[in-house]
């Protein structure tokens, strides 16, 4: 079996730098940010241009693991709910996922738009829209 | 920082036990599949319901890590192209996505189709489709 270890593909440049700034939905907005791949993995981004729509797989190295349940969006007005019905950051696994628009890519790094990750957050994957 | 090991939430349960039956897309079919979540974390399942659209996230176990180009769809006439922008399941982090309709909820067990992952892939999350 393939081991478990994640092994980060590189990590998101951006102006964000608190979670609490961060929409709690990418399409409430976001700003651009850069995907910066590690030098070793340059060719398997072979084939991405502007344009593309992708999805970025994140890890939200900033969450909680031991949270089952939340307020959904923070809010103690709504109903405690499972975090698996939620896209609340904390989660077993804190995977974050972002469906963004390519803007342009220079070298190793990949402009995209909008992303709600915080600058630092390590990047584990980057798959194509459907 | 929150570690990174991956604690699997469950594991596929599903006639599939050969990577090569399945489909190279959902999208294309695929059998229903139980999601068997851990009875530790049933709390987190608590709001999904039949007839929700989730993502369930997935460790493809068997995948290669090691392997940064592939020819698409596994035609040696396609190019070859960076995996990050196809998706193949041989990847740095093997990570699957699904989309898939929650057809029945018992206990700790959630059927759901299309699921095209094979018989004990495990399961690292699930969220809601926005």
């Amino acid at each position: 079996m393939t081991d478990r270890d994640l092994r980060p593909i590189g990590h998101v440049e951006s102006p964000l730098t608190d979670p609490g700034d961060a929409p709690k939905q990418g399409s409430e907005g976001g700003p651009g940010a850069w995907l910066v791949i590690e030098p070793r993995l340059l060719d398997a981004l072979d084939g991405i241009e502007p344009g593309d729509r992708v999805v970025v797989i994140t890890w939200l190295h900033l969450a909680r693991r031991d949270v089952l349940q939340v307020h959904p969006r923070d809010d103690a007005r709504n109903p405690l709910r499972g975090v698996f019905s939620t896209r609340s950051a904390d989660r077993p696994n804190p995977i974050g996922l972002h469906e963004v628009e390519v803007l342009a890519i220079e070298g190793g790094r990949v402009l995209v738009s909008p992303l709600e990750a915080v600058d630092g957050t390590p990047i584990l994957d980057v798959k194509p829209v459907i």
